[in-house]
């Protein structure tokens, strides 16, 4: 099956938005073993869509369209696809009676293009639209597809969450799962993944790079749901067999969530003495609901000064290893311990550039202090400028700790 | 002159990447007066690709593709472009020459595939590449311009900032100006802009909103050189006039940059103790190179324990008024002003959701302290989710710092 996506809007044209609707729609739908074959975008003007609708029909089973159902008469997407087809548009009574409710509650009267959003094509079949005002739809004609999606992104993503399967109604029955590996990179995890040789004909797998983790795709497809399902559980097995301790989630969450989560499940708590990173990995942990469970103080101590002053780092140790050195990481974690006592303590130091003081740019250490005598010390070096130094650091460091976690190594020796 | 831009490749298609490229071409042409009528994706395949030519080149003046320029046998924009124009491809031993020097002062022969990256079009002008290895290039046939510039989106924009105009070779001549407004939201400028009454058919002025700031662009274009600086100048002069405190820079600049440029300039430190923002404020100038010069500490003092053990604040306070109340916002900037005595100590505290523990979610207070007799309360209610509300409290809060010192509030009285 070949899809072609077809976004509309003037916003999009100008380059004041980027187009996050096709990237969306096109990940789906690649989940669901549509092959993408072109997204275009074009403007709000019924010659261009009919013109775009003509030429891609002749090489798509499905074409999806995005925006232009608003209320104003720029928007005409939906007359642009029934001129194409050659049919009417009617009004949804039930749908206008909601509408009309809806802004009398309100005290308004419903203005009158607004009824425009409550149309319809011709033997069209409805996507009702929970998370905004235009409804969706679609129509098959000559074994083409044709479907209308909103285009305000939140809309969009629940419609094509809540549709596109019932949609596409392939006979295949599709199941996708995503395992997120760290500490491994992607060519490691691909290598991996290829010697084991567990792909056939109903099972695919992928692998794509996130900042910090890699996401391993397995979609399954047959006719039979039950050898699906079968097929999924047994590749599972092997890929938990061969990557133990660096899946941390089946979810395709970031990482500083898993963490907050195991961290409450452990009763642990975490603090953070960041010089390179400067606040950014406390600020990835409170990002997170629940945070507030695990995290109290957390410092940035940018200068030497600070260091000393907040967490008693030796003068003599900055003097002879230097602000950036496994000695001042490790310093600052124990200094933070003694403040704070929180169970997991982590310290960074490092080059950022642009101009580098003391060692080479990307030289960054750190420290996960659980106590004296159980401490682990890391030491990087990065490429890339300052911005991917430092979103290195952190999202090594919480992988890193995240790791540790999945390893029990926050308990006491002899446990 | 009508645009075309197409962009090659198949992780677009699949939904892996966002289209960044086609968004930043999109806005550097509509800044050159350029109109950009189409964006299309299509997939590594010269049958495709010639075929999205053909169509185009019969509505567009200017075509511009993007990506398949890479060493393996799956690139072949250059290929399907030259067959498309029905020319040859030729070797460029000059750029084959450099190319070859850099592998040998690694150590490492040229692989045979890299050779496709210094071929050119026969006829074609070239673009050389000094941010990466495939060369661009640009060829005129049937009054058609067809330009050909490397996918990756660091090449591609230095690329496009450094050729883009020698390609269209307008003879308009065009000037972009842009002002940066904080403190007033997109639709009050907007209207006091549409007030002013300064736009006419040489100068075109639009607003954008962005994270925390506006940013109005000035557009001017006419033949006449001195004519169209000088009705700029006009409408600037106008503009500066009419938002004076709240243009904070005409360079495009995050907030952030500026202020730190301001506060390196005017010698002043800066501190944080942040409650609601956990870190955000902290690692947003952190991530400005040079902010070493303006921050030694900064803490995040989550729970009411950090904050008195840190910060000082009264345990009475926390009791009466709570932890998310003037009264401990205050405090919180005092004690930090105390404990780090930075000529700046800003404070926030809040509810971030999604469970509210005393005040409603998207209750934000904030201090920012500059001694005793000066401070500054801010009392913000936000709607959103709880990045959306911290998000907006970082912005509001480094606006509200860079507004204060615009208007040199960090001055002793008297002074």
């Amino acid at each position: 099956m070949k899809a072609t996506i077809i976004t509309i809007g003037k916003e999009l044209l100008i380059g004041s938005i980027l187009n996050t609707n096709s990237k969306y729609l096109s990940s789906k739908l690649t989940d669901l073993g549509v092959e993408v074959s072109k997204q275009v975008t074009v403007d709000d003007n019924m010659a261009d869509i009919v013109n775009e609708l003509d030429i891609d029909s002749k090489s798509s089973d499905l074409i999806l369209l995005s925006g232009g159902l608003g209320p104003t008469n720029d928007d005409i997407t939906r007359e642009s696809l029934a001129k194409f087809l050659g049919k009417d548009i009617y009004i949804d009574e039930e749908e206008k009676l909601i509408m009309e409710t809806r802004f009398s509650r309100n005290g308004e009267s419903m203005p009158k293009n607004n009824i425009k959003q409550v149309c319809l094509i011709e033997g069209s079949t409805k996507l009702k639209n929970n998370w905004g005002v235009a409804l969706g739809e679609y129509i098959v004609k000559d074994k083409v597809t044709y479907v209308v999606f909103p285009g305000p992104p939140n809309e969009f993503e629940n419609m094509v969450d809540n549709y596109l399967s019932e949609i596409i109604k392939s006979d295949d029955n599709i199941i996708v799962k995503s395992l997120d590996v760290i500490g491994l990179g992607e060519s490691r995890v691909e290598e991996k993944i290829r010697k084991l040789n567990i792909e056939n004909g109903n099972v695919s797998i992928n692998t794509f790079a996130h900042q910090g983790y890699t996401e391993i795709k397995i979609i399954g497809k047959s006719n039979d749901f039950t050898f699906v399902s079968k097929s999924i559980e047994v590749v599972e097995e092997t890929l938990y067999r061969e990557f133990r301790d660096h899946i941390y989630s089946d979810k395709n969450l970031e990482i500083a969530s898993v963490l907050v989560e195991k961290l409450i499940e452990n009763n642990l708590t975490i603090a953070f003495a960041e010089s390179i990173t400067g606040g950014k990995l406390a600020s990835s942990i409170t990002d997170v609901p629940g945070s507030s469970n695990v995290i109290g103080s957390s410092y940035v101590t940018y200068s030497n000064e600070s260091k000393k002053m907040n967490l008693n780092v030796n003068r003599e140790t900055l003097e002879k290893y230097g602000a950036v050195s496994d000695k001042t990481a490790y310093e600052m974690a124990k200094g933070l311990k003694e403040k704070t006592n929180a169970d997991i303590c982590v310290s960074t130091t490092g080059e950022a550039g642009p101009n580098p003081s003391e060692k080479e740019v990307g030289t960054v250490f750190s420290c996960i202090y659980f106590n004296d005598k159980k401490y682990f010390m890391k030491h990087y070096d990065f490429n890339g400028g300052r911005n991917k130094i430092r979103n290195r650091t952190v999202n090594s460091v919480l992988s890193q700790i995240l790791f540790l976690i999945n390893r029990k190594e926050y308990q006491n020796e002899g446990k």
